[in-house]
């Protein structure tokens, strides 16, 4: 179920990339808030930070984290093109999603790579399923703002 | 986890409408887009209608339907005020929580009220608990939205 909405947020998430043309997508969700490229690279980012958490091997692409996580949209950090975000998004979360229908139950309940066995023992929720639920949020936190990109 | 995620979106929009004033709260979340009000009291109504799919007995506020799920902003219905609204949010929330809080697991991967029994057979994932998944992450999609309303 955990599993299944997240799929539902990223295809919402590629519905909506479908819809809007480049320009679009580089403008500001509202004014003076962050561009939908700005959150492309964000969200994208926050996905490819998953491998870690969950224990899935090495992930694509840690340099998008100073760009699109430690730093602002203003940070003058050269960014990548909307197309090399494109790619980035989709290799990311098709890689993500494969690894995570391999993990089985013991697996989803196991303690997530940034919580201590002894932090675990007390907080026994702070498992990695609980990550995708957490994440799965975040991703509908900045769906809600890409949607203003949408020409009414 | 599924139902403390519920609860830390709830404590994040009851944060951001602390700090909100009522002019701002009154403000649209971007040009031309909802006001922080409207989507008060739409979320408001969505939390109630989960008494209906919960099966946990009478919804507090059925009227609200009419004003903030099955019309727009502007339809020029009369709306409740700002204080009656977050009134409104509270108490439905508050019971809802406590409502949640009895229900076992067994309750919870039961179906839910929307769905028929032979649907249910084919889709068992259509249960009580995803139904929460489902409006945590409707809650987060307007929270982004509301951010917007925190002036910068």
């Amino acid at each position: 179920m955990v599993l299944s909405n997240w799929d539902i947020q990223i295809n919402r998430m590629n519905s909506l990339l479908a819809k809007l043309t480049d320009e679009e997508l580089s403008a500001p969700t509202a004014p003076r808030r962050n561009a939908g490229v700005y959150l492309l690279g964000h969200l994208a980012a926050v996905s490819d930070g998953m491998f870690a958490f969950l224990d899935l091997g090495e992930r694509l692409n840690p340099v998008m984290d100073e760009v699109f996580l430690r730093n602002p949209e203003d940070s003058g950090l050269e960014k990548p093109s909307i197309s090399e975000l494109k790619e980035y998004w989709n290799k990311v979360n098709a890689l993500l999603s494969e690894k995570m229908s391999h993990m089985n139950a013991d697996e989803w309940f196991a303690r997530h790579t940034a919580v201590s066995e002894e932090d675990f023992a007390k907080e026994p929720h702070r498992n990695k399923l609980n990550i995708v639920i957490n994440r799965t949020n975040h991703l509908s936190y900045h769906l809600g703002q890409l949607a203003y990109l949408v020409k009414k």
